[in-house]
């Protein structure tokens, strides 16, 4: 598979967590001669923050982590590629169980200290002995700032592993957010997933974590989309080894506390950087597609009609073939079910306007349009002229390639 | 654009409708040497029925219709295609009154009896005088029974002209109902649009015909999806002439008439037979896909399930490439936001149980899933094990074609 021509033009610096090892190895689930399995240490002490995919038929490993993420406390995190563990019954279960209690021996924590996530193929059995042929292995290894072996261990189809990093300060402390991800790949015979783990030393109690990361996902993962598919798995964790407070920085644990915007604002960079590279490596996707949708009654209506448009597959091939054709924008606005008038609404792409008040622009210049829908990132603006709700989503077009990728497998 | 490997093997044998008379024309819209208008002329006392698009931006003639209902008298059906004349602001509104004032002139009716459908490219101007420069003809050479140019003078990109027939009996009369429509076409550069008509000779009140299409279009129409993308256009009218009055068959105008249902099962015969040609149409489509979600809570809990799986490019994807790959259906169960329980869903394709209880099937034969999935037509069923809601809904596969139907017209 060539790397997305929308692929970042390299994996980014990122600097060593305090707090926070890795290591990978090559177990075999699925893949041959490459690294599968993802294990990261923690010191004592560190927090969990998780969210999910909302699906009815959430992974094995899924159900694991909710139901230990009340304790809050992480000492290791283990992934791995090629087999998502999703719909295998009370195999699964039991696979997930077995994992963590190995994994738990090895390391020398609780299981409930053991945070899983498994992406790849679904509805086949995962077998746990696998990560027991590597796991004293991975302990031993595990290293400080192995970002791109991390990223790159838990990848299924991805084309480029995805990394992000930003830094906030805690009063006059430096403290790091590190974080990788894995986006819209396809496993034969299986579906999209999204995994996404990220990092920082910042000391931060459990409830702030999860604050902080519940309210980053919003405008974030939450606002991109490839196809509308919903995985199993999607997974994102966080982890705050509070190494920091060695360095001075108090721990924070309360909503209150006038440090906690800059840590927000930082891992809200982590989290949207990441989440635009899932868009930027949707499957055959060739155009990376801003929309923005103002002039709406609210701003969960704006993402509603964004979203709308995001998942248009009219809209989208429309895109892969370079057309401006804000006849599908409207069509889109129109079954969002969300309020508008049809009067009122006014399109631009690329920042050239295409439609005025519910009528072609009569006189747009539509060889700078042109040009415009040529580039491989595409800006379309919606407003609806109804009131001040606005909202953003990243998506990206719908090519054949996207339709190879997921039906050409066996042929 | 070769004929749909899924049309029928011949357009049907469709009786006359007494009291309705078609002509065709070619009024040169936007397509060159083809005929692109469609007139039907009514007896006096034909009652009307219509469902629309639930777009918050209809074209201007859906808007048309819709205030004209109320009316329930129709003269005059006129339908044009190369232009929906659609986000037309004023001008669209303008178009359709000119174009009602010259066929109510030419017809010698109200204009409020005159029903107007538009599909094609949208955001041009329509011309309304094109339609004076043919309406003469067309009223002068209006003949009965016409229904294979009927059909074909409403296509767009469909690859084949869309007809039924049904005959019911109202006592000891026979009455019949004849229906054609247009599918899931489309226009550089514009959308897929869905028009049908339908056509009875029984004498029925306006206000029981509605009920009649209303109740009719649930489980046939509204059942039926190519892509998620609602048009701007979709327009049902059904149109009762009452003719069979002579023949001995009083009117319908109680909802306890015991002849109602014999009607309303003919009705729904017609309804279903096109809304399946509009799937076996769908843009690129190589397989019919028929999903059935039985278990549910309720009809409309299955209803939403079976759309969920039905829009999922995954899913659609997946057929496209002749896999059996319920690991993805399971995903769409589980995003589709209604009760389920991931242990107790099971899996048909073909008949042929592949998942069982939220496991893999452990054994079934693999050899007959794939003679099954490369047939033209699939039967993908899902068992929630919940209650006792049920339905059924129709779509097609996603294959490159779709993407190059709607990507490529411009490269």
């Amino acid at each position: 598979m060539p790397i997305s021509p929308l692929a970042p033009a390299q994996f980014p610096d990122m600097p060593p967590i305090e707090g926070v090892k890795f290591a990978t190895a090559a177990a075999g689930i699925r893949y041959r001669d490459r690294k599968d399995v993802l294990l990261a240490l923690f010191n004592e002490g560190t927090t969990v923050a998780g969210v999910f995919t909302r699906s009815k038929c959430p992974s094995a490993p899924v159900d694991w982590c909710r139901a230990h993420l009340k304790g809050g406390s992480a000492a290791t995190l283990v992934v791995n590629s090629g087999n998502a563990n999703a719909f295998t019954g009370k195999h699964g279960r039991e696979a997930t169980r077995m994992t963590a209690q190995l994994v738990a021996a090895a390391v020398g924590c609780r299981t409930s200290e053991v945070f899983l996530a498994s992406t790849g193929v679904i509805g086949e059995p995962l077998d746990a002995s696998k990560f027991g042929e590597v796991i004293d292995q991975l302990v031993e290894g595990a290293a400080p700032a192995q970002w791109e072996q991390a990223a790159s261990a838990i990848m299924t189809t991805d084309t480029f592993p995805k990394g992000a990093a930003a830094i906030a300060r805690l009063g006059s402390t430096p403290v790091t957010i590190c974080g990788i991800a894995k986006g819209a790949g396809m496993i034969a015979p299986d579906m999209a997933t999204m995994l996404s783990f990220v990092f920082t030393d910042a000391p931060i109690s459990k409830r702030l974590l999860q604050n902080v990361l519940s309210q980053g996902v919003i405008d974030t993962f939450n606002a991109v989309t490839v196809d509308g598919d919903t995985s199993t798995s999607d997974t994102l964790l966080a982890f705050a080894t509070g190494a920091a407070a060695a360095r001075g920085a108090r721990k924070i644990a309360n909503l209150s506390d006038p440090r906690l915007p800059a840590l927000r604002k930082a891992f809200q960079a982590v989290l949207g950087n990441l989440a635009e590279q899932v868009a930027r490596d949707g499957e055959g996707a060739r155009k990376l597609i801003e929309i923005i949708v103002e002039g709406a009654v609210s701003k969960s209506s704006a993402r509603k009609v964004a979203l709308s448009i995001a998942n248009s597959p009219l809209v989208k091939t429309a895109i892969a073939g370079e057309d401006a054709n804000w006849g599908r924008v409207v069509m889109a606005v129109g079954k969002a079910g969300e309020p508008a008038d049809r009067d009122r609404i006014s399109i631009w792409f690329g920042g050239i306007r295409v439609a005025h008040k519910g009528e072609r622009e009569p006189s747009y210049d539509e060889s700078a349009v042109s040009a415009a829908m040529k580039k491989p990132e595409i800006l379309l603006k919606v407003a609806l002229g109804l009131g001040r709700g606005r909202d953003r989503v990243l998506t990206c077009d719908l090519t054949k390639e996207y339709v190879a990728i997921n039906g050409d497998y066996r042929s």
